[in-house]
C-alpha cells in the first residue's frame, strides 16, 4: 500500500483555471488505496472525444486534471473488501459503475448504479478526496473517477472489469466504450437491409473509409448544395431513417439526427456528451408524429454484465474494433494524439505507456 | 347532393388575418359531396385545447376557418365509393385518418395514414378545395379537414368512425380526443401504484377535483416556494417518476415532464400540440443517463382499429369519461366555452348543436 510515483498527464499551466492547453507530463503521486479500491498498472488507454470536451470545457471542468478513461491495464493492488480481484488480473475500467446491489443495478431497464454513481464533477473521488498529487504535493483532479492517461491509477471496484487476457489490449481498451460508436451520425434504414452513415464534417469528423462497419451510404453535407442532410436521408430512406444514432455530442446534429428519422415510428439513440452541455432541441410538432428520442450512457449496457460478453464477441469477429484504431502513440505524444483527433485525422488513437 | 344550409361557426372581423377574436355564428352553404366523403348532421362537439390554439395562432392559422374536431354527428348522406357507413349511421370523426390499405395502416408501429395524412394547413381539403361558403359564396377554411362547430360538415370517410348508439353522444365526441387527456402535466410513479398529477395554474388549468381518475397526489406550481414541479415530483416519487405525460401544448411544460422523469428509465411521453408551435428543450446530460421521450397524435391509436374498443370499455365503465365533461351549452354560446377553457375553469365543455 505504498505511495506508487509515475509518469502521469496532468493539465498544467492552468493554475488560473485556463482549459485548452497543451498537456503535459510529469511525476506524480498515486496515493494508497481505500477499501473498495483497485490500483491498476495501465498498459494502454484511448482517447475518447470526451476526453477533449471535458479538455475545452470552461464551465465544468476543474484544473489540473488528469484525462482518460478508456483503458486497459494490470491489478497491481487491491485495497480492503475488494472480492473478484487479484495482481495481475487484467481488467478495463469503465466510466459507469455496476455493484449489482442497488436497485438500478437490479433493473433490467437501467444501467445507473447507485452506490457508485456516475459524476462529472468536481473531478474528485466521490468522498471528495483524490488520490493524485503533483511533485509539490498539491492534489490533482480526477475524470468520472478513472483518470487512465497515467502509469497508474485507483479505480473503485464498481468500476472496473476483469477481461479475458487473450483479447489484444488496444482492443480490449476500446471496450471501455460506448457500444455504437461511429463517427458522425449514423442511421439505419431497417427495410431491407440498408445501412447508411451521415458523417458531419464540419464536426471535425473524419470519414469511416470504403464500405467498413457495414456503411452502405455515404451522406456528405459538404456536398449537398441547397439539401439538407435530414432531406437527403428521406430520399435514400424512403421518408427518414427508422433509427439514427448520435455519437459526437454536437446539439444540432442531435436535431439533425431526430429530424432524419422516419414519421411514425423513427427512433434516435443519443450517445454524443453535448460538448458545451447545450440542450438538445426537437420541433415538437415532429416529435408528435410518433417519432421516440432516448439517450444513454455506455449504450446501455451494465459494464460487468456485457463488458465481457463484447469481449467474446471482438475474440470470434462478431464485433469488429481493429478498423477503429487509427493511430497509435507513446504516453509522450499524448498531445499528437489530441491533434488528430481534433482535426478529424484519426477515429481512435491509443496511448501506450511503455512506448 | 343538394347544397346543404345550416348555421355554422365561422370566424369573421378577421378578413386581415387577425385571430383570437370572438367566433359568430351565421349561415353558411355546405357543398355537395365528393367521392370518399360524408356528409354528417352534427349531433354534439367539445371544445379541446387544440382550437384555441388554432383560434390564437397568427403564424400557422387562416381565416376565416371554421373550427372543431371531437365531433358526435349522424350520418346524413354518403359520396361515391363509400363503403360501409349509411345514412343514419351514428359516428365520431377523428382527426387522424385511417384508409387500412397504406403503409402506416399496415404498420403495427404507427398510426399514421398516408392515404389521408394528417394536414394542419391550409386549411382546405387535401385536393385544395373546400366544402364551406359564407352566404356571399366566399370561401370558409377547414380544421384537420373536420370543421364540427356547425350543424353540418362533409368529412373524408378515412376520418369518420362509427359507434354504438348506445353510446351517450356528449361521451361519444370524448372519444375523439387523444386517449391520456388530463389538464396538466400528469406523472404516474409505477411502484407502488403510486399514481399523481401535477397541474400549471401559470397554464391556466384548471385543478382536476377530488381524487377522480385515480389521481393520488396534486403538486401546485404555485405553493413550491423555491422548490420547482421536478424536485416535488422527485421527492413524492424517490427520484423522478417512471412515466410523464404532458398534454396542454407547453413547450416548458414538456420539459418540466421530461426532467420530473427518474434518471435511467423514465418515460416522457408528448400528446400536447405546442400552441406556439416552439421546439421542446430537453437537457442533453439529463437524457443520456437513460431517458426516453416519446410523442403521438392521438395516444399512438388506430382511429378505426382503437375509438370502437374505447367505446366498449365507456359503457362497461372501465374508461371513466363523464368526470370529464364540465360545462354543457349551446352553440350560440360557443364563445362562453371558449372563455371556460380559457380561464381555467372547465375540462370539456360540449357544444350542442341543438340546444
Amino acid at each position: 500500500m505504498d505511495d506508487v510515483s509515475g509518469s502521469c498527464m496532468a493539465m498544467r499551466g492552468n493554475k488560473q483555471l485556463r482549459c485548452a492547453e497543451p498537456l503535459i507530463v510529469e511525476e506524480i503521486v498515486v496515493d494508497p488505496l481505500k477499501a473498495y479500491e483497485i490500483r491498476l498498472k495501465i498498459v494502454c488507454t484511448s482517447l475518447c472525444h470526451s476526453d477533449i470536451t471535458f479538455w475545452r470545457a470552461k464551465a465544468t471542468t476543474v484544473f489540473p486534471r488528469i484525462l482518460g478513461h478508456e483503458a486497459y491495464g494490470v491489478v497491481e493492488s487491491v485495497g480492503e473488501h475488494v472480492e473478484g480481484f487479484a495482481a495481475g488480473d487484467t481488467v478495463v475500467t469503465t466510466f459507469l459503475g455496476q455493484c449489482d446491489q442497488c436497485p438500478g443495478c437490479a433493473s433490467e431497464h437501467n444501467n445507473l448504479c447507485t452506490t457508485a454513481p456516475f459524476v462529472f464533477g468536481p473531478g474528485m473521488r466521490r468522498d471528495g478526496t483524490t488520490r493524485f498529487r503533483d511533485a509539490q504535493g498539491n492534489p490533482l483532479h480526477d475524470l468520472v473517477a478513472v483518470s487512465s492517461f497515467a502509469e497508474y491509477t485507483v479505480v473503485d471496484v464498481t468500476q472496473v472489469v476483469k477481461i479475458d487476457p487473450a483479447v489484444p489490449p488496444k482492443l480490449a481498451c476500446l471496450l471501455s466504450l460506448r457500444r455504437q460508436h461511429r463517427g458522425g451520425s449514423c442511421m439505419e434504414g431497417g427495410q431491407g437491409g440498408t445501412r447508411l452513415i451521415s458523417g458531419h464534417l464540419r464536426a471535425g469528423v473524419r470519414w469511416v473509409s470504403g464500405k467498413s462497419f457495414g456503411v452502405t451510404h455515404f451522406v456528405n453535407p459538404s456536398q449537398l448544395g441547397n439539401s439538407s442532410v435530414p432531406e437527403e436521408i428521406a430520399k435514400l430512406t424512403g421518408g427518414g431513417a427508422d433509427y439514427s444514432f448520435e455519437c459526437i455530442g454536437v446539439s444540432s446534429v442531435m436535431t439533425d439526427a431526430f429530424t432524419s428519422t422516419k414519421p411514425g415510428k423513427g427512433k434516435t439513440i443519443i450517445l454524443g456528451l453535448e460538448k458545451d452541455n447545450k440542450p438538445i432541441s426537437l420541433p415538437s410538432l415532429d416529435l408528435l408524429s410518433g417519432k421516440c428520442v432516448m439517450g444513454s450512457y455506455f449504450g446501455g449496457l451494465k459494464p460487468k454484465t456485457d463488458v465481457p460478453i463484447l469481449a467474446r464477441k471482438c475474440m470470434n469477429k462478431e464485433l469488429e474494433l481493429d478498423g477503429l484504431v487509427t493511430h497509435e502513440v507513446g504516453l509522450q505524444e499524448i498531445n499528437t494524439a489530441f491533434d488528430l483527433l481534433l482535426q478529424g485525422k484519426s477515429l481512435r488513437c491509443i496511448i501506450w505507456m511503455d512506448k
